[in-house]
């Protein structure tokens, strides 16, 4: 490592009475496991540990049940119950050598407080977001003194759970942030000057050292920018001048910008460091240890951060989450083994959907513990077969390459000239998904390392190629279609048509195929990002273009990945038409009927061609076919026939390396092995 | 009960091997408490049968891993680690003698398997609903095979949890229901004919009946109607033959109809018993009791569809929520003791915030366990003191109404000349609202009868005349006023206008004033009902209306209590123009502008009069007038100064009738007496 760029990375760092071993740290992230799923957190942040991040820290932790943003699956600490929920994420850490980090909240505007009831409190009385009935409450002397009690409480429990670094959360759903903000204008002395409004900050940061006494670190995360100009904090106004103001209180200052989704915008929308311009300046305010993030996965990035003296150390959720060992990694010089974040934000979906955190390039995020997968290890073969995987799309890679890294002999087959399938074809394709072919990348790197596993292309098998191959497993990974007939969410049958329109498919488009001469409808029934990349794809060449969809939202699931409203602003500025509310109805004389879902009034549009994009078929003839095959001719040698991948249902990519990953787990264990693990309530009584 | 015209509403019926004691089936409902708090399921359920109730059921139980509705909160019985979590709700129910139902549940096209991210099945290969990026797919016979087989298993469990009924449901969002409706259109012996689609119906309810050996009734949940004309099932074409061909399976029919918003309207869309047009000639098919729905409150319309022999048992979810003693408060001929539902469905929306049941009138749902209130018991007085509530709203009403229950001499001042609050003014100004006027009567109805309690009307009372009042506490319910600058959630500060334009607010519109001539627009930034019914009132007065909301949706919070729909289809035929993800930024010369929330670009219309429906502010003035006068005056006797319902902090309605019966729970009590109880996790082993 000491002759090593990157050596810089590995050099250890004080951060007041602790030391991390290193120059990772994994910042806060939301994981859809939190107090809800302990067992399956503790061994997530563990194996972040093991990995090699010297600072691990939780989500989100709520100080009190005033700041109850459930049914967000978060962390809390507003009794001593809460502690060895903690307590068993803080040992995992501890057993790898890293810091434990805990993010303590208070959250305002954002939570309704719908589990406890409890009124929201905040700088000024305001409803919450998310349209709910309910209104904060303009904090008065008495709901800040009782706020600085509830803060050193939690921050006790904290330490008794064993944490090494405390972060006094200044996001910008928490209380300190708005009311450092601008928008914060309040008329006592936590209102107006800058000095009044990081009062509240100060204080939070005094009352923790206080209740902590020196044995935990104090970190602060801050927005520095809210990016929405002079309405809010701007980094070289007074988002500079707030961090100097408090400079030496903490023990490091954890840096951020803007909202969610402008702090961790997708690939689609933003490269790697991309926050670097707000950072600048910020190390000649004060002398703490500076963390960053960036969606940093290249070494380089990193390891400039540091020499050019914009961080101390590199923050970050999504690479971590991509891969846990990036650390270790770097260290040993395997940086082609680094899997890298293709910063499509379907993490951030799960934390949405409440559920366990996943992640397209790493199946095994959130499994850890219910399923016992590990991200670097996989068990060893338990026999000699042979298995033949049909298709090189994201789910064929990757079963491959699992059953490989477990010793199978396997061989993969790909009817194309090309590997990678849908990755390929949309990430070469399409605009702005470039970064989705780490997906294939990666997995052509680790496949091409391994001895036991071979790759034909140009190999369109059919079932008597496969019986004729003699492999004793064949998986099916042959993806799917889309559909030209409109069947989707909103219509159960064909969309009726005269054909007086040129209907065209993505998989058309992606074929090159073109619009006829006219005006273009996009029919998007899908609601995730084909819909308008395939719009913004025919704008850009020139094409008229309207996107309708029966959705409220234009991409309306991309709300889950922060995208929603870039992608409107996106699509505008290509000159994209956008109809919400709208069902296709019927095409006839080269018209659209478009049908408002709510009220049902109809309306036409003039088109030459309409892309649908609403639903997908898997192509699953040849596995249909094979087992019937298989049936009659147990003795062919044909053991088992399996589907992975959209060929067993179609589904975005993270679900078609998941069920490659899953198949190749689970091949030839028993039942017993493969049973997902779930949490239990304790019964208590009634 | 004898000579009671309702009589005939406490005959027990016998429903297969067991007996129902009553002709009350509390039909199942979600109540966001579920398998993840189990103890205050069971405490709910309970107490629904201590009230009363013949039968109780669950909220949907899913048989299966791969039906998976989290993150709602629902049931499961997926492995025998499930049963305990049951049977505790089954010896809460069989404590008052009622019989214990299971809703066993096998989801499609509505189930992303988010947590367990196993492969949707259904009918055909279709997107799941609700903007997933996932896919059912179609099933295959060993796909029916398995679900027969999991069916099977998960009978056996819900018998071995000890319920007396077990249900196989057939609700919109059910495998059963999605292939008997005609848009299944599978072409083997599952689609086609009537006969073909109800096949797996038939199938599951004899599963069902083989796994539980006569030791359980066996009933259905049934759609009926789809409401949605020839694309779906239609009553009195194949509904009610459906029935028929099926008659005698079961041992009893549970009938519903359409989507849940269709089958549980807000009673601003629909009055008690809407279902009966559809239930007309269900019992000339079977001779198996008959269950049906209608948020029935009224004995003589319960008594009435039996003795007309439409039903033969009346289900209740929303009316067993607002009063679980409504069947005993019946028996025992206590009619206007009976707390109606006031159809707002703000219990659904609980559902959808997947945390605890909470009911507009009954302010102790979902808090039976945790909280350990009763929704007809309530401890007695500490003391002798008195208590003044100033303001008889909704929180005003209530707390006075508990204090007074518990023994406390209450005296309750209202400055107007009328009892109620925003729910009088609310209920009689606006359109639609009426039954919520049910708030106030049921109130008014149980303080007549306290000697303890006096109403003074008419007594707008200052810090002064509180003081010479000499009450030792005293409550201020003293409401909100809505903004008229525009604050809200899209604006932190206020919107500039040159006074060109008229402003008003809800309270206004409600006083009576009047648009300026000249076309209006509703700037709603509150996103429930206020500005709709608003909207309604102005175009139906004959005022030109537009409706302008930065969200994406017209009155976005009513998804949430099943309303959307109807309302932008309402305002629709009642002429108003309406503009989504309009934020208001600025009025200038007669002009409102509009600028889009995802693109910024800017439009403006011209407008006369603009209603803001953004925020309200508490009216708190007294609060802290008096909190700092009684602070300088100890000896003065006031000991305490609370606050409750709006002038706490603005909510709708349920948070304010809660805020009361809040206060009056906790008066005098000790902390440890009112803690809140929580459910844990169980630790495993990492």
């Amino acid at each position: 490592m000491q002759n090593s760029p990157f050596s810089a990375l590995f050099e250890p760092i004080q951060i007041g009475p602790v030391r991390a071993k290193n120059r990772f740290y994994q910042t806060p992230h939301c994981n859809g496991m939190g107090a809800l799923r302990p067992d399956a957190h503790a061994r997530m942040r563990g194996i972040k540990a093991e990995g090699g991040w010297g600072v691990v820290n939780t989500a989100n932790c709520s100080v009190h049940p005033s700041s109850d943003l459930l049914p967000e699956v978060l962390q809390t600490l507003w009794d001593d119950g809460d502690i060895p929920v903690l307590a068993k994420m803080v040992e995992a850490v501890h057993e790898h050598d890293a810091l434990a980090g805990v993010q303590l909240a208070y959250s305002t505007y954002y939570n309704g407080n719908r589990f406890t009831r409890e009124v929201p409190l905040g700088p000024m009385s305001r409803p919450v977001s998310g349209y709910q009935p309910v209104q904060v409450r303009g904090m008065d002397k008495e709901d800040i003194r009782n706020l600085l009690g509830w803060w050193a409480a939690a921050s006790k429990r904290a330490m008794k759970a064993g944490f090494d670094i405390i972060n006094v959360d200044s996001n910008f759903s928490t209380i300190a942030f708005q009311f450092l903000s601008p928008r914060n204008q309040r008329t006592d002395e936590y209102g107006g000057s800058l000095l009044n409004r990081t009062r509240l900050l100060r204080e939070l940061i005094e009352v923790t050292r206080d209740a902590t006494q020196g044995q935990c670190a104090i970190s602060v995360r801050l927005i520095i920018d809210e990016l929405c100009g002079a309405n809010g904090l701007r980094a070289h106004e007074e988002g500079i001048e707030a961090i100097g103001m408090l400079a030496e209180l903490p023990d490091l200052w954890d840096l951020v910008v803007g909202t969610w989704a402008d702090d961790s915008p997708s690939s689609r929308f933003a490269a790697e460091n991309d926050h670097e311009p707000f950072m600048i300046g910020i190390k000649s305010v004060t002398t703490k240890p500076v963390v960053g993030v960036g969606r940093f996965t290249s070494p380089d990035t990193m390891a400039g951060l540091l020499r050019r003296g914009v961080l101390d150390m590199v923050g970050a959720a999504r690479p971590s989450i991509a891969d846990p060992f990036l650390p270790n990694k770097i260290r040993e010089g395997r940086y082609e083994d680094i899997r890298e974040c293709i910063g499509c934000n379907i993490c951030v979906s799960s934390h949405f959907a409440m559920t366990n955190l996943r992640c397209t390039q790493n199946p095994t995020m959130g499994e850890e513990w219910r399923r016992g997968w590990h991200p670097e290890y996989i068990a060893a073969k338990r026999s000699n077969d042979a298995v033949l995987v049909v298709g090189a799309g994201p789910a064929g890679l990757e079963c491959a390459r699992a059953l490989g890294q477990r010793g199978y002999n396997v061989t993969l087959a790909e009817r194309g000239t090309q590997l990678g399938g849908r990755v390929t074809r949309e990430g070469e394709q399409l605009p702005g998904l470039r970064e989705w072919l780490r997906v294939r990348d990666w997995r052509i790197t680790q496949l091409h390392k391994m001895q036991n596993v071979g790759i034909y292309m140009d190999s369109n098998l059919c079932v008597q190629d496969i019986l004729e191959f003699g492999a004793a497993h064949v998986v099916l990974a042959t993806g799917s279609t889309w559909r030209a007939d409109g069947v989707g969410r909103a219509a159960d049958r064909p969309i009726p048509h005269d054909n007086t329109v040129k209907i065209l498919t993505p998989d058309q488009i992606m074929d090159g195929e073109l619009p006829a001469d006219g005006p273009v409808l996009v029919y998007d029934d899908d609601h995730y990002y084909m819909g308008s990349v395939i719009a913004e794809k025919l704008a850009k060449a020139g094409h008229s273009v309207t996107l309708a969809t029966p959705a409220a939202e234009i991409s309306a699931f991309t709300a889950n990945t922060l995208e929603l409203s870039r992608v409107t602003r996106r699509l505008d500025e290509a000159g994209v038409h956008m109809l919400t509310h709208s069902v296709l109805g019927k095409i006839s004389g080269e018209r659209a009927l478009l049908v408002h879902v709510h009220t049902a009034k109809a309306h036409e549009i003039h088109v030459a061609t309409i892309v649908m994009v609403t639903a997908r078929l898997p192509n699953e003839q040849l596995y249909y076919d094979l087992k019937e095959e298989a049936k009659g001719n147990i003795d062919g040698g044909i053991k088992s026939v399996g589907r992975i991948g959209d060929c067993l249902a179609p589904a975005a990519i993270f679900q078609a390396v998941y069920t490659g990953h899953k198949y190749a787990r689970e091949f030839e264990e028993s039942e017993e092995h493969v049973a997902m693990k779930r949490e239990r309530i304790q019964l208590q009584e009634v």
